[in-house]
């Protein structure tokens, strides 16, 4: 079978066409089946091709000339989905012209256009934004919702739950992989009702010996212990998981700042730099996110995902790595099935979410 | 003026009596007019003293047999507020026998009995727990709520914005200290509608002409820029907070962990780090938690510092100079004087929290 083609909005991000191209050539270097449709101005996108022969075969181009603004209100872009290039890649892979869409745009017009052109999987109330993080393990760690939504009630998080250990079998390849919800404790009584009550649902759905839910759900985690790698998969409300993701971006460089300050703070530990640059390599490549790069909207009739806006061709050749690898694994029939394993039962409860903040709460 | 003296806990924190009798005894050298009132096991306080002669003068001993455990719900310490010795260390400032408290303990026993036995000052709602982070500028930055509430509403925001500021001007000296509310996105319909009716009430009191409000109201900040600097006091919502914190603490200890794992994956790493090791202890040093120890109740009739559990007597000492400084400096007085400046009309949507998970919440 071949791998349907990925669709690439080719007009996102900061630094535009020629690293979107420059990263489907990068990615198409590993695997030679990739196939693209690159949305965008045409003429650009041939001069960027021009760096890339291998490229010209494998690509075809729709060209628009309209383009999503970095800080465009998403209800605002949502209005231009038939002419912006964002909007036709996510529209390609409703029709079927691609498997998958990859996009460097502004995130809350992407979740937007996604939710209304693909829909949500039936049994989903909210799709979700999910991204991995590095550990200290081997394996990374999957976090979701990332600000899809500023709220989730106990049933959102049980379905967030079974999508994100989907996305965790398929980019990690745990058979059941520990499920764990982002609390301020570990105690049963911690956190909001609607924790509480998704954990109830998940320890019932959990203890269930029929073997239907392909995860293992171990209650709460502390957001000091994400990047342990004890758990491979954390859910929580799009609010808490974009005030903890960014949290830990912005730790993490508050630190290797402090270290460019102490190294550069004198001759002898200048030295010592040089001397231990290996080692300072080897910590750069674990931070950096280009690493680690593509969100993905979980919970849709189709794979869309999102490259970081300063993502480098290396970036955005992950982020359409990660779209081909959800593509082959079939992530949209997984979470399908899972969640008819979960059975109504355990989502029975017609919780109803406090708020959406919905198209514009993606930051 | 005599400084009033401090109760200290002498039977909490990982460490017990001996770490938190050092802690004393080390802030007094810096503080030779500090006096104390130690609350414990008299046999075991006595034998710690005998290390710190200068204490024996600097320091009263009331004995109590009771002590909250570390795991310990807050509903169930809170009835033995009268035999242990975290209870009879809050019940000193009530009664004015010391006028700041510290412990090292369970920080919702602690919490919860602070609440009952101090009681909120006149126009606040609800207290807040407090802490310093450091930035990379020269000053820390001040966050609450970090777990004293799992909610708050907007009312309760601009509270903790006040008490947050006056406590800003007290440990930084900055005479209107810049203060933002954590969001995920920094325009104006992001967030939660709690967070947007507060960034209109405190934008509302902070263009008033009288100069009333000593602080300058700037928006929103996303998590990532908490240690920038550029903001004075970050103000959130108990659930946010806690898990904004912790995030940065875990996220600052994984990098130094893959610090650790890189400096010692190689000989030439291991040299490079011994030359440069001036750097990385002004590294450790900034990211030491024990020179930023002591998180503090706002917004109680009556001064109570947390000291974290397992701070070493360097951070017993730190936690006491701060209750010390709030002492001397009368945060108590200035958090009221502040909320009669705002005036009720700033506060007169009468709000409502839409959950207390009080006493339990804190982690």
């Amino acid at each position: 079978m071949t791998l349907p083609r990925i669709a690439v909005d080719a007009m996102g991000g900061d630094e535009g066409v020629r690293v979107m191209v420059e990263g489907a050539a990068l990615a198409r270097r590993q695997h030679a089946d990739f196939q693209f449709l690159l949305v965008g101005d045409q003429p650009r996108i041939e001069a960027a091709l021009e760096n890339h022969p291998g490229m010209r075969g494998a690509s075809e181009i729709l060209h628009c000339d309209d383009v999503v603004g970095g800080d465009e209100l998403p209800s605002r872009a949502m209005r231009r989905a038939k002419t912006t290039s964002m909007g036709l890649a996510v529209n390609a892979v409703k029709t079927g012209a691609a498997g998958a869409a990859v996009s460097a745009g502004n995130t809350g017009a992407l979740m937007a256009m996604s939710k209304i052109a693909l829909r949500t999987l039936p049994g989903i109330d909210r799709p979700a934004l999910a991204a991995i993080m590095p550990t200290l393990q081997a394996h990374d760690v999957v976090m979701l919702d990332l600000g899809a939504n500023t709220e989730a009630d106990a049933r959102n998080l049980v379905q967030f739950a079974v999508m994100g250990a989907a996305y965790s079998r398929i980019v990690n390849g745990f058979e059941r992989p520990v499920v764990r919800l982002l609390n301020i404790g570990t105690e049963e009584i911690k956190g909001t009702e609607e924790l509480r009550d998704a954990a109830a649902m998940l320890t019932a759905a959990s203890a269930r010996t029929d073997g239907g839910l392909a995860l293992e759900f171990d209650g709460f985690v502390e957001s000091d212990k994400i990047n342990r790698g004890e758990t491979h998969v954390v859910v929580t409300d799009g609010f808490s998981g974009n005030i903890a993701l960014k949290a830990i971006e912005g730790s993490a460089r508050f630190v290797t700042d402090l270290l460019r300050q102490a190294f550069t703070s004198s001759l002898r530990s200048k030295v010592g730099f040089l001397v231990s640059r290996p080692a300072t390599e080897l910590l750069k490549h674990h931070l950096d996110p280009n690493n680690h790069n593509g969100a993905v909207f979980l919970g849709l009739n189709g794979v869309v995902v999102k490259s970081h806006g300063s993502a480098n061709a290396k970036g955005v050749a992950n982020a359409v790595a990660v779209a081909a690898r959800l593509l082959e694994n079939k992530l949209t029939e997984r979470i399908a099935h899972d969640l008819g394993a979960l059975g109504q039962d355990a989502l029975g409860r017609n919780g109803k979410a406090r708020g959406d903040n919905g198209s514009e709460a993606a930051a």
